[in-house]
């Protein structure tokens, strides 16, 4: 049985498809936006009370084949099962993330930042409602079992940290990483698919640092 | 441009389409779970970290039209546009639930309560994850406006709570309440759509006592 959805808005933001980040970046600089399709505007209504919301969208630069089991971009030693990450590479390619809710103009929705590519299809709009959806006793999962757990958790949040340096007069100082994501796959049959999938754009080639490398991690 | 999806599973509850609660409810009597097509087992993998996940699925039995305002089941007073609802009644008729991830046997998944009609498929599974998911600052959009805030939060949790009765013995107890909803809307041409969408079967005609008649709420 085949279910069949339509677009009901577009997601604006600064992020072309190759460099779109692995999750919502609250502090992302840019400008990000929802169109809502016109005849859509006046469910909106009452929707301004809230400060956060789930925003639901087709992952529609995704390309088969689904692989079911997968690597975080956060945990590429680990290889997890699809439906234990979040990466866009999933049977039923829908997209969920939440973003604050800045204001609603219109038909218009201004948003913080968000995982997505410019011009991703919307499919649906739901409050997040705290009482309901912020759970004290949920878990990190196979976050929480990693050696580096804070340290990991900290880059998944793109939050600034720091690490301490290899060398003699060992410092500290604050960084962010530029871990981006493709939701498209290289057309070189002969890449290995798997071993880069959902990972950050650096582990594709392009010639990053990789701190982890060079650096001892304080935390 | 429309989209189309594929059903990867079933979701098994005790409920028919009519007594679906409006919201998941964690200590739900009887037995939720949801069966994964098998060609997908593999695909769980480490998902078994996470103790809550979200689930994804098709609303099946909702039928149009979709009306733009609507109204909560727990302010059934206040017109609220569809997209500050969680109404089944949506464009992309696409559910959204967080439960708890008891067990994995197989492709079986033993979960807490749903909100779904035993047989709704499934869309997609997603791992709840607490350093991303759960929003500390967010709010409760137009439940953090209702005069009897506290209350209305409780119901729409399934707490058991505290009302006091309106007469000369006044007493406390706790109670529960059977509040369902309808995806299915009745086929009765002159029955008022609008006014029952979405709220607790009693106010479809069913003889349930209103306790917002009969009680004076002490918090």
């Amino acid at each position: 049985m085949s279910i069949t959805l339509q677009s009901i808005g577009t997601i604006h933001t600064p992020y072309l498809s190759f460099n779109t980040p692995h999750q919502p970046l609250p502090d992302a600089p840019g400008d990000f936006w929802i169109t809502l399709n016109p005849e859509y505007a006046s469910a909106l209504k009452s929707l301004d009370n809230f400060n956060y919301i789930y925003v639901l969208y087709h992952l529609d630069q995704v390309t088969p084949p689904v692989e079911l089991l997968t690597h975080s971009p956060w945990a590429p030693e680990l290889e997890i099962g699809l439906f234990a990450s979040r990466s866009p590479q999933r049977p039923n390619p829908i997209g969920l993330s939440i973003v604050q809710l800045k204001e609603i103009q219109g038909n218009e929705l201004i948003i913080s930042g968000i995982d997505a590519y410019n011009g991703t299809p919307l499919l649906d709009i739901k409050p997040y409602i705290q009482f309901r959806d912020s759970i004290d006793d949920a878990n990190n999962g196979w976050f929480d079992i990693l050696p580096d757990k804070e340290h990991t958790i900290a880059h998944a949040l793109g939050l600034k940290h720091e690490h301490a340096h290899e060398h003699s007069h060992e410092h500290h100082h604050p960084h962010e990483h530029d871990d981006v994501h493709k939701q498209t796959h290289h057309s070189d049959p002969n890449h290995n698919q798997h071993s880069h999938h959902d990972r950050p754009s650096y582990e594709d080639g392009q010639d990053k640092p990789d701190h982890r490398r060079h650096h001892v991690h304080n935390d």
